[in-house]
């Protein structure tokens, strides 16, 4: 199989393999990976050993130099005094891919920092694939590719699309073998290690690409090769994929732990949470999520929306299970007119036929009308997913079970049932005719929810292209290349931003009292004025500052007035001029900025502005450039909706022109890569948004 | 056992039972309830039967009436029809307490809703208890006692300290059969179904009585008996108890379903979470929770603090770890100094001594370095709690155990490991030993925070006291008789609150603008004004306010145009009067109230104030009387700390006014239980708080 990801094939798909340690001993990584590869592997196996002549019955070669061929794959199990120097022979021999068990190298000295180095180098010139070091190693079921040492592959399981992509080899086949216990398809696990070539983003694309896999299974502490992960979300939502990611290190707790052990370069976790829902990767708080949600999505067709339906044996579970999935965002419509008559008539007398259908216990004593309920709520238009609420019903479970079946064959609609009650061999049963099945409701509405934002919502199928305004981009440098210093003085920012078709105040600098007054009466009273000075950050904090001047006289009683009182307050503080601006009409005040990420680059911001916009923390983040609905989708996301949804909050046409700002600062983040930040506090958003103060900084 | 709680303990410890409605066929309730009684129960058992001499080989009588004791416990199993006859005939006899099994009342008609209206005026009339109807009954392990129809029960449990308490049969039976399967220490069971006269909080506060349970899982809908539920709350803590309440109904959709099922009261949501918290009840979203937080808090010692250390054999769990570790509020205390070298020195060279403390992979071989780490993490003074995160370790298994095990009995803090690779036999090894296992992070975690929860921080272990001050609470009760209509006007409004002592603006009511000035020289200048009218809500959208006038001239100018400006815009508007305010120095605005609900009384709200109110949404409540404590505790909780922590915030002297004052409206609230409702918004918080706007309601 040929991908775009370079030659990662190889190292699930190798036609030979050698192992260099291979050892006599099976409970050794050097041992266990030899005799995985005997076990399964069809293709031709070489044992490298320099003592022995025979290693587990095969005939084993001093060096990787003198084995007949060039082996596809190449395991590295020795020593780590000996591994640089073994893959160093690899690249040589001419081996497509390497794999190194060894640890000991970045993440325990610097010495070990140092001879990884060297194996990334060796890697970049040779353009040998090099997994790890410190890797569990790779699986491939379907193959009898099992180039890993965890004893989680002595048995070997049934395989299936679900794949397994993880930084850590123990985590990753932790997840490997609950996996295979509870009877997933999981076909892969790959573990990267140390990553000093190939990374989990890389993998992921490439897992993305194969046909036999359905369901990406990530786990990393960094993210190495953002772009990569990006182009794989993208290409896994156009052919219909899913990649469910746990990414560690959203603590500083956590951050300090992936520091200290893997030297993984842990990014701003609210940056990944938003390019996550941006590009539609489902995030994963552990291993519950990840391996539930692997349950549903590989065996489930996609669903049109977000319409849950719930027949339940339980009130109790119907009203649970309603909460949950209001709090997960699903929606219950409720029955009406036919549609409820019509399942009204199939109930026995105290059930309900509003969504939570309930059956009441009298479910136990007719198994036949259990199934006409299903199959008329799953039929209906209003319902895009059904879900199954079951206590202990164990008597009646065969029954029950095949009633679920014959309306999964009969309605194309993913149906998930909840039984945590029901005997194992119950649930299994389920599992395997492709209901997925769990104890926990709120595990199940969970696993929904993942299902629903993996195929359904606004998130990219292709990238987003950004058409360059070389005039623009030209002016805007040179107004850049003008400032002095990092940060640009007020008149400049907002001068750059106004390029950018930002709604800025009217202003204009002035030198004196009687310039303040022309300036005025040009821009139209009422207005504002401030001190422009570098020397001053909070011009509030030192009086540098008047509202609302509503003629000459006030204006230039206050120009005085502010002079002098941040000449007492801020001796030291050299004004460089008045800035004489309109008045914004009162409205809500936001924050909409740019910032740059160090893994995904030119992220816009946005949330509630204004001087209380430390305490209260609700910001939204989308990567650059943004889509409209991107920017929109970002603003109905700040305080659970209610700004956008309160009659309070932003009216449409507002929400519209503020969407158009930030995606007009995305256009300017991507414009100028010399701008490193863009702080806009407050805009202030009435009938339409002004910004009011802009702080804009480019690089040193 | 005799208890507080009325004569409960004839449902759980009978010495005498009857069954009205045994049947011959052991699959029908009232079959299968005979046939538990039969296998299980040591006392006299009566079958009473209209058609049957014998009952499954015991004799039966003819009616309750004949049988020839008066039975401490009766299960009633006959029809709809004939029940209500049946309880008439138990009160007669003078039965202790009925089960009703026979559904068919409230949940299903108007016609059952008074058939169980006459059962409830029974039991008033009588004395006798009445569980259900619509009930699936009770189990009492230890007593053999198995009053239930749920076929949960047909196998015989160990039994144990945890005690189920649900309002719906089967949700409490799908726990009790799981907890089973999971090796939980479950040893009773109780339903009350629809709950015409035993509650689920009245079962709890009688369980926290019982000597021989230790945990409570319950389950309900609405929450009958509020008082009950708070008293066994301030009870359970006293004794060293647990409450874990799963309470449905949080959502809308939630609550239409509870009400279309059970007719169950629903009350607002928010309030059930902060009572909960105030009182120490610990709130579950579903069976995993429940099941997951009794494992532990039923086999672990109270921890002294929150300090957790994580000694893990996989790097990328430790980092999973502490990430959630830190979500929920979890310390994970960094080691330092000579108790870092003293782990360092026992560490393979590979490992991290921070905290998570890392094995690496050398664990598997080297089990006797994993039991010296775990035991100098387990000493160490700056941890309250072990964590053990465990892989696919299972070929050492054995020996990892055994080193658990051996330092769970040298040091007495809780142990909790997370082996998600584990088998089941192993996992079930470590709980049988009192240390609760758990194959995914996050739900380890959730249960250790829980236990945290559980037995620390500043809940209620007595009711607080309040003292009412007699004069006071006449004097502020004749100043609402004087008001007309619900709302109070601004200036009464602000009278009442300043009798209790919360710092309002000065103030003065004037009829003209001569007045105004001369109020004016009285409170200082600056001043606002606003008039004062019954008509007008939002004084700002019509101009009836004005802000910071400086002098007189100001004052007499904004008098006339204020005046002006409301009669133009709101021309049908009474103005009554015009108030003089002082203006508060600026500062950050909130939002502190009371109102009442209809569950838990009165309940004091403090949130971000000012006009983004709603849009904010960030309020927190606490149930009236409070302590300065809580009310503390209330403010740090509002935007996830960064109200109190950030330097923007509110310093530590102006928390303490805000305290203060939220403890006085809770004064307020109990003195005076006329008034519905209080609104303070904004009150503006600089150095000091300023009510600054007030609205009181009082009732109609």
């Amino acid at each position: 199989m040929v991908t775009a990801t370079g030659n990662l094939q190889y190292f699930l798909d190798p036609r030979s393999v050698a192992i260099i340690g291979a050892s006599t001993n099976p409970s050794n990584p050097g041992g266990r990976v030899l005799k995985y590869f005997k076990r399964s592997f069809g293709g031709a196996v070489y044992p490298v050993n320099a003592r022995n002549s025979v290693v587990q019955d095969l005939p084993a070669f001093p060096s990787i130099l003198e084995v007949p061929e060039s082996p596809d794959l190449v395991i590295v199990a020795v020593p780590a005094e000996h591994a640089v120097g073994a893959v160093r022979d690899c690249a040589r021999r001419g081996v497509k891919a390497v794999t190194v068990f060894t640890a000991g190298f970045a993440e325990a000295s610097e010495e070990g920092r140092r001879q990884q180095d060297e194996l990334a180098r060796i890697a970049r010139e040779s353009g040998m694939r090099i997994t790890g070091p410190n890797s569990l190693g790779y699986i491939n079921v379907s193959a009898g590719v099992y180039g890993t040492f965890t004893t989680a592959a002595e048995h070997t399981p049934p395989g299936g699309p679900i794949a397994i992509v993880a930084q850590s080899g123990g985590f990753g086949s932790m997840l490997f073998s609950v996996g295979l216990q509870i009877g997933l398809g999981v076909g892969f696990l790959c573990s990267t290690g140390n990553e000093c070539d190939v990374n989990v983003p890389e993998l992921i694309e490439h897992m993305v690409e194969r046909r036999d896999v359905h369901v990406i299974l990530a786990f990393s502490e960094g993210i190495r090769d953002p772009e990569a992960l990006l182009r794989a979300a993208v290409k896994a939502r156009e052919l219909g994929k899913a990649i469910v990611y746990c990414k560690a290190g959203r603590s500083e707790v956590g951050a300090r732990a992936a520091l200290s052990h893997s030297a993984a370069v842990v990014g701003s976790d609210e940056v990944v949470d938003a390019v996550f829902e941006q590009y539609g990767i489902l995030r994963a708080n552990g291993m519950d999520d990840l391996l539930d949600w692997a349950r549903v999505l590989s065996c489930s067709s996609p669903p049109r929306g977000n319409r849950v339906a719930l027949v339940t044996a339980s009130g109790g579970g119907g009203v649970l299970v309603a909460d949950t999935a209001a709090e997960l965002g699903l929606e219950m419509p409720a029955f009406a007119g036919e549609e409820r008559a019509r399942i009204s008539a199939i109930l026995p007398e105290f059930g309900s036929a509003a969504n939570p259908v309930d059956l009441t216990a009298q479910v136990q004593s007719n198994p036949d009308l259990f199934g006409e309920v299903l199959r008329t709520v799953a039929e209906s238009a209003s319902v895009d997913i059904l879900t199954i609420f079951l206590g202990a019903l164990d008597p009646i479970a065969d029954e029950l079970i095949e009633r679920i079946d014959h309306v999964r064959n009969q309605v194309d609609k993913p149906i998930v049932t909840m039984w945590g009650g029901g005997s194992k061999r119950y649930k299994t049963a389920l599992n395997e005719r492709g209901v997925p099945t769990y104890d926990d409701h709120v595990r199940a509405l969970r696993a929904v929810s993942a299902l629903v934002r993996a195929h359904t919502g606004n998130k990219r199928t292709a990238e987003v292209e950004v058409v360059v305004d070389k005039q623009r981009q030209s002016t805007a440098a040179s107004l850049l290349g003008e400032a002095d210093g990092r940060v640009l003085r007020e008149d400049a920012g907002k001068q750059l931003l106004a390029l950018y078709g930002l709604p800025v105040t009217r202003h204009e600098p002035v030198g004196s009292v009687d310039e303040a007054a022309v300036a005025a009466s040009r821009i139209g009273y009422p207005v504002a004025i401030k001190v422009l000075s570098a020397d001053l950050a909070h011009l509030s904090d030192v009086g540098g500052l008047r509202l609302a001047l509503q003629d000459e006289a006030a204006l230039r009683r206050a120009f005085v007035e502010m002079l002098e009182e941040v000449a007492r307050r801020a001796p030291r503080a050299r004004v460089e001029r008045v800035l004489v601006e309109s008045m914004a009409e009162p409205g809500i005040e936001l924050i909409c900025g740019m910032k740059r990420d160090s893994s995904f680059g030119p992220m816009v911001t946005v949330g509630l502005g204004g001087v209380m916009v430390e305490i209260l923390g609700e910001v939204q983040l989308r990567r650059a450039p943004l889509t409209h609905e991107e920017a929109l989708e970002a603003l109905r996301a700040l305080c659970s909706g209610r700004l956008t949804k309160s009659s309070r909050g932003l009216d449409p046409l507002a929400q519209q022109q503020v969407a158009d700002l930030l995606v007009r600062l995305g256009q300017l983040a991507v414009e100028q890569p010399d701008v490193t930040e863009v702080d806009c506090n407050p805009v202030i958003v009435g009938r339409r948004p002004t910004v009011v103060d802009a702080l804009v900084v480019k690089d040193a």
